[in-house]
């Protein structure tokens, strides 16, 4: 069987809800909200499917969806998409990463990763064949280092793969980092391909600005959405790549093959939530920004030096000196099991050398009680 | 991007489906039926959407169908399955196929591929890095030869890729058959990756007998069953993997990369389904034997020289001297924008030289009416 994949652990998101479950402890380590998305979309879903018919979509996903993405490119960033040839409807954004290494990657290639990444991209960007570069933003600042970057870039490099708005780290890159991106892909020639999942997720009057707006880029990225972030359905695994139909004919080859269409009841909702009025929108950031501050102040009021979050529905804190010991795996396990708390260890986004060891990721897109009850178990056990 | 991507065209069911749309012809070309599948598990998957959780399920699937899957497993074959660690839930049977290879196979490692075969096999197979083998059966008897098989496995033999029941053969594998490949499977030490899709579309008393129900195979075999094919959604994209732990492990490991997780309101749909009682299969059966006798009849009745159709909801006919060229591919064409009626050339399904070439597949699962009209305007044309 194949080594790359059986090197890897079962994700850790999967393993601490499962460790969450078994020792009933609250969950806030794997990212999904709690309430789900509109009761509309949800019923849209569910009268398609009644009505049917519930048969293969166009491969490329339903014309509807498509054109809804592009709008949604059109109405947030200016960007003019073709919705007939720039679109591609996947299974997840989980997919449309799949789809775009496996589409764009030859053995051989170098790919550059940003640690913390999200867990699939390595063994992915891997097992498509290509060669890591991996470039490092750490705790507590995140600042993106021009040298650092520019060293891993190559005459041989095929693609970056960027997070923005960046799980866990839950920055938002600067315009003057993403503009370095920028300049180094035009000037050796590479893709980016943006995983922008939280793009409707920054807080505090930020704007998210995709790296695909850049001199240059335009012609040189795929940007991928996802309804599971964007509408709070993380099951319906429905994603969306955006980019040049160069990029996305040979992603869309890799997706025919990888899981040829989506379901079309849950493409039907989907495009109907991404014309939301800008209520929707606002107030998805408003409900987000206060949980994210219900969080973040409690974990505050008990001591813990708490990172700023600018975007994701992600907030990390240093346990450094907080009694739970030095190490953030064993920490994450101590919380689950003895305070009952669930959380991700950020070292587990690191998968180069010396990971930054004593800083611990919480998910806050929960219910104001179930985050109070967090917060009250913490407390006992602190 | 991606050579073996670039290389390959986009999937000749999507591009028939394009072309029947444009030109209002019947389609006849990409497998799906023309009535959805049974209210009651639309009206579950509707419900579940409706109440939720739309939130992420477990990786391996939920385990409600886990278990549906493995009771199906006992009392169609009698194989003891155990859903805790044996069955894995995909996006489709596509991504089912996608994650074994991605899964077992490394670069290097010799795969075995029966022609005709399904079009993503081949570049996926080659995208997770196979040496293809091509073994061929051909119309009209479609025998497998022993030495022909014997020849393509070697030392270096990975796997197997099976389709059985075989589209577009429309072939239901002998025991012989199936024992030989058993027999050389156990002698090269290779694992068998059996799309199984069409278990429960096998006619005129036949039983499908999976291929891990033999000798020496029930360690080495990953056995691939489809919700699409089985209840008439084939839009819903849910298909399930049973297997034993040590294959189930690495192919979960690339689901876990590949889409991460399935639609959980589909997913309980689907437990219900797999737990219907014996009258929902038999009806199934029932009512397919009848369409396919009714296509089958009407295009003899015409003239064609029909193949016979062991499973499958697939028919095949010989063109030749029927006033539509040599060339299946070109009168696949005239068929749809002449005769209004769309269908697949089976020399898209030989990647090898030298494909049988006056071929040409019709899809019957489709309502009387339908059929009657594809054969009225066939006849109209003639
Ligand atoms: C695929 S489960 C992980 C969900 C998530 O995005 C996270 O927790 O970081
Ligand atoms: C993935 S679309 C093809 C459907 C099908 O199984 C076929 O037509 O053979």
């Amino acid at each position: 069987t194949n080594a790359i994949f059986t090197g890897v652990p079962t994700t850790v998101f999967e393993v601490m809800s499962r460790l969450a479950i078994e020792h009933k402890a609250v969950n806030l380590g794997q990212g999904f909200p709690d309430v789900d998305g509109p009761e509309e979309l949800r019923r849209i879903a569910a009268e398609a499917t009644v009505a049917g018919p519930n048969q293969y979509p166009p491969m490329l996903g339903l014309a509807e969806l498509r054109e809804a993405v592009a709008a949604a490119n059109r109405r947030f960033y200016g960007l003019d998409i073709d919705p007939a040839s720039e679109v591609l409807v996947t299974s997840g954004a989980t997919e449309a990463i799949a789809d775009c290494l496996l589409g764009i990657v030859e053995p051989g290639d170098e790919v550059i990763l940003i640690e913390p990444l999200y867990d699939c991209y390595l063994p992915m960007a891997r097992r498509a064949g290509a060669e890591i570069k991996l470039v490092r933003v750490a705790p507590p600042d995140w600042r993106l280092d021009r040298d650092a970057l520019e060293a891993a870039f190559s005459e041989r490099t095929k693609a970056i793969l960027l997070n923005n708005p960046m799980n866990p780290a839950a920055k938002v890159f600067s315009e003057d980092e993403l503009a370095l991106i920028a300049e180094l892909c035009v000037k050796y020639d590479a893709y980016a391909i943006c995983d922008e999942v939280y793009e409707h997720l920054v807080f505090d009057g930020r704007k998210h600005r995709p790296l695909m707006t850049f001199e240059g880029m335009r012609e040189r990225s795929v940007r991928i959405g996802s309804a599971g972030k964007t509408f709070s359905f993380t099951g319906w695994k429905v994603g969306y790549i955006s980019g040049p139909a160069s990029l996305i004919g040979p992603v869309a080859k890799a997706h025919q093959f990888v899981t040829f269409t989506t379901p079309p009841n849950l493409q039907k909702a989907v495009a109907k939530g991404l014309a939301s009025d800008d209520a929707y929108y606002e107030g998805f950031v408003a409900d987000m920004t206060a949980k994210r501050d219900h969080l973040s102040d409690g974990l505050a009021r008990l001591g813990f030096p708490v990172l700023p979050c600018e975007g994701t529905y992600f907030v990390s804190v240093d346990i450094a000196g907080m009694g739970l010991g030095e190490d953030d795996v064993a920490a994450c396990r101590t919380l689950t099991v003895d305070a009952g708390v669930a959380a991700i260890p950020l070292s587990a986004f690191y998968p180069g050398k010396n990971a930054p060891k004593t800083f611990v990721r919480f998910c806050f897109c929960k219910r104001p009680e179930v985050l109070d009850a967090a917060l009250d178990r913490l407390e006992a056990y602190l």
